[in-house]
């Protein structure tokens, strides 16, 4: 078994261990993970893009940014896990629509929402 | 390489085709994400649990699911690579950072937010 | 003036005392707002409707609901200052639309997604 | 009364009016603003701070902002209202509380989180 698939399964058998399955239906996920993304983007919220004051503190928010992207990404593959999903084949899926929906001699360097 | 490891190339080569980096700096990344999540927490919203009216639509739910969740994941691993924060890696330690703090014996049950 | 106006003008000065406007730009307001709306999820994450065990903390969790909606609260009616948007015609404008589109005698008790 | 205060009272009627309160639960709403902020979200994501590209669809932007804007506001008086707060003394409170917090004479121009 793949990194992934050990992973979505360690968590399945922690949440098990923990008799906390019946706290992970889809809703309460989704509000988790809303919760996680929020800390992800405190961390960025008034990051000017070219603030060099921000320089300094550059390592300690690269570590929680880690940590949260962390969060995001278990609650995600939790909920996917809940609702039988295949979060890889289902993402591997969607980007194979969007490499035929936007052909890259008609997209280049034009923001997403800018194209037809 | 893993199937994860290999998605993520394909995503960073899918960007660069496009001249679409330029797009993907953190903050743009993280309001793309919201967007993602929005559409998946849209699909719950008023889901009662126990609604048996929403049986019959269950399938095409369970599809769109699919998608939103495809989505989101594709922007978290998007952001982890632009970050240069190895996603899996960073999520297994937190999911045994929880495993320490969270002793079975002693939360078995318990909502997470009601344990100390 | 009314009472929001009053407020949507306290915030403003609030900003520019402090130098803070160049930090609002709307894509920053979003995020901060990403935020606040994350910490209200938490408190309801892990909330199942009929939980007994969570009454003896409402008390605690009313409290802090009340904190965080003035948290979203805020950082919107700035957003929509910033936007020169005015957010109560808007709101009202959209309620309006609302009415006319789900007429009484149609959707009676029917969740919103599930009407046409 | 104020405006939004009868606004409050209109979404409120509007709600009983076709026996939709009972899908207003707290957790129902959040997920709901929480796709209404998603929407928020994607009309900015691309949005880079200077791109002059932008200018020709900034009007009808602003109208969809205006919209969604409007959405977010109106979901979340309303979950004010249903958990019985007064959300415009909430934020008025907490308003006051960043004003003691943050004395203009330290914090000016800096941004909010490098503050101490």
């Amino acid at each position: 078994v793949s990194d992934l698939e050990n992973l979505i399964s360690r968590f399945r058998q922690f949440s098990r261990d923990r008799d906390w399955e019946k706290f992970h239906d889809p809703r309460s996920l989704i509000l988790a993970l809303v919760g996680e993304v929020g800390e992800l983007a405190e961390l960025f919220q008034w990051q000017l893009t070219d603030d060099p004051k921000s320089s300094s503190s550059a390592g300690s928010r690269h570590q929680r940014a880690s940590e949260e992207i962390a969060d995001v990404f278990l609650y995600l593959i939790r909920l996917a896990d809940v609702l039988d999903i295949d979060v890889l084949e289902a993402a591997s899926q969607k980007l194979s629509a969007s490499e035929a929906r936007f052909p890259v001699d008609q997209v280049s360097g034009i923001a997403p929402d800018k194209v037809g």
